[in-house]
């Protein structure tokens, strides 16, 4: 059903749901959340109530997703929405957080103001997709929807701290071996809302951009090896120093995704040194490398030329170098039917747009796997994100929010 | 006095020695002694039982340095030797401990030749050399031997776990209040016996080195700081990454050094990144420069070089970079008479030797401001140090206390 009325989102409220559920975990200005701990938890049933206060059907699944359903009159397969409220360590407020909150406050004007729908809306709370406590369990929650999470997964994958995930989940009464009755095969249509998390909202001046594509993205995890010796005994010439290597790759890794320009980015986020005292040669570093792109071509590109600037410096400062690639996703474009439709009621509602691709990867690159999907972004302040800093104005978040209403509108009533 | 007689270390029994001190803190084949922890504590009742057999009266002072004094019957200063039982975390069962075990078998060597001495002898085994359990500590024994530890320091230094420096000492039974009391001035002459912890006696093919001088080292604690963003969304060029910063910081101090020739040497041993996670851009990262030289000249400007260099990429990068010194040891040349005659002793054994300066620096380097100094170095297997690789053959250790012992006789008797 199409529809020129005006749907309004109050920016107060918005702001008094974000304060109060990053109350669970609020370090600062920011939330440090992780998946299966007490404040995700507290998190979670807060997620809960208030999806039972906007009139849907709560219900939790096998690795914790919280799912609050609105049933539709003709049944079928649903429109869903919702995001993550996993944070980095620390993280911002917004990032995740906003779209599951955005989930519920859409849902509950579409059914204040035109009753129940034709087709079920379901929003969910989705767990660990920032993989900040397990390091290789990135879309956690999407990815057990979609059938790709496992009862072995479970049991293989350690966090930070030593543990396993199975370990963690049993602590808060989830079974692991239950984790593929989450899978779902009966939605039709996402859509996430997210805050940008880049700059590029705010040099344009607009409130929301409607999404349309996702990039690729490669996580490595490099291991250079050399010989660990003494800091002052040792003469330079006679080294094998794995830290002098690795500083040269990681200016390299950087320098190639620079030169390449927009949209490659590059980033080394994390970095290991074994033993890591002052006076010793180090034996090992260990560092992450993220690179992403938009353009198949361009990615192998990329990918490519890392690969060979880590083969190259290896063999010629005579070190080991290996790597583990933890993170491996295809671009993702957007259901081109689907932008179109959020572009129209964006129009409609009076909320001005732009179209653009996501720099970040997120739950809905997973989504795409068993349903047509697209995102609405809000202007982040200064591009903050990944960090206590991060800032979106109630007024932009609304309006976000106002555009992913008047979808479900479209879509379910 | 002066002799051509030959005295006989047993090799076997240095490798008794040295693997009998080494099941504490033992490690694979090498060990983890950290200062005042129970696997110190358990190797200094050893060193104190070992003085006590091989006929030296014992005591432990102030910040638990023990003692072992064979008594001249003439009196007046003292001739000592020894080194420190503290090791990195992990090291190898060599650095420190072989000039420890080195000073009481040549005790034991010429007292069961030639009985008491004329002048005294004192084997001391140190604490806290290698700064491995407190960062800012390094030379904490010796220095409270020349007066340079305070109990202000031990309130003030911070180990790696957080614990005080006085909270340690207390909790194996020292008053922090009385450190001033481990000051000697006492001491005329101290030589220390060491593993080289370097590949130059192995590369000419003998034993021993007579040592001339040590290096200049300076320490640096530096700080880089940027803005941490997200891994995807913020683009490339409007990054201040502090990664890309510090790696093109050590890729330039390496390549400085390296280029400035031997015996310069600047090593990085030690980073950390926060938040240290692969998806953000980090906010921080600190690493440590070790810097050596043995020119005063030189020395400055290897220091003004990377400093210079530290400025100029913070500045053409946009970030902050900020450093602080840890620790600012000069040049220290051995004394030449001292020298002569460990050189002459040497030959006068039939022990092959060289003379050459210490890239490392040692406890030596304290005590030359209360006493003459100079070292014997033996043989380093691959050179390699700070590390559980770390190895001396028997013959070379007992090769090396065979020039100590008669040191000490020409010195004493």
């Amino acid at each position: 059903m199409a529809t020129q009325e005006r749907l309004w989102i109050d920016p107060a409220e918005v702001e008094r749901y974000v304060l109060e559920l990053a109350q669970h975990g609020g370090d600062g200005t920011g939330v440090r959340r992780l998946v299966y701990s007490p404040e995700w938890v507290a998190a979670q049933d807060l997620v809960a109530r208030w999806c039972e206060e906007a009139g849907m059907e709560v219900r939790r699944d096998a690795v914790g997703n919280v799912w609050g359903r609105l049933e539709g009159t003709e049944g079928g397969p649903s429109i869903a929405t919702g995001s993550h409220i996993d944070s980095q360590n620390p993280g911002g407020r917004y990032d995740g957080a906003l779209g599951v909150i955005a989930g519920i406050l859409a849902v509950r004007a579409v059914r204040e103001r035109y009753g129940r729908p034709r087709r079920t809306i379901e929003v969910v709370s989705l767990c660990e997709e920032e993989s900040s406590r397990f390091p290789s369990a990135a879309f956690w929650g999407s990815r057990a929807i979609t059938g790709r999470s496992t009862p072995e997964d479970a049991e293989n994958m350690r966090g930070y701290g030593g543990e396993t995930m199975a370990e963690a989940m049993r602590a808060v009464g989830l079974d692991p071996a239950r984790i593929p009755e989450a899978r779902r095969n009966d939605i039709e249509t996402w859509i996430e809302l997210h805050v940008e998390q880049g700059p590029i909202l705010e040099q344009a001046g607009l409130p929301v951009a409607i999404v349309n594509g996702l990039p690729s993205i490669r996580h490595y995890v490099v291991r250079v090896d050399g010989r660990s010796d003494h800091a002052g005994a040792m003469p330079m010439d006679l080294r094998r120093d794995p830290m002098a290597g690795a500083a040269e790759m990681i200016s390299g890794v950087i320098g190639t995704a620079l030169q390449m320009g927009r949209p490659a980015v590059t980033t080394v986020g994390r970095m290991l040194v074994e033993p890591n005292f002052p006076a010793i040669v180090p034996e090992r570093v260990t560092f992450t490398i993220d690179a992403r792109h938009a353009d198949p071509a361009q990615r192998d590109r990329l990918y490519a030329a890392h690969e060979a600037l880590l083969r190259e410096v290896a063999e010629r400062r005579g070190l080991n170098v290996s790597w583990e690639i933890t993170a491996d996703l295809p671009p993702c474009p957007a259901d081109p039917d689907l932008v179109r439709l959020l572009e129209e009621v964006a129009a409609e509602q009076g909320i001005p747009t732009m179209t653009m691709p996501s720099g970040a990867v997120h739950d809905t690159q997973r989504m795409a796997e068993i349903a047509k999907v697209a995102m609405i972004f809000v202007q982040s302040k200064d591009g903050r994100s990944h960090t206590p800093a991060e800032y979106t104005a109630p007024e932009h978040a609304a309006a976000g929010i106002q555009v992913l209403a008047a979808a479900l509108h479209r879509l379910a009533y």
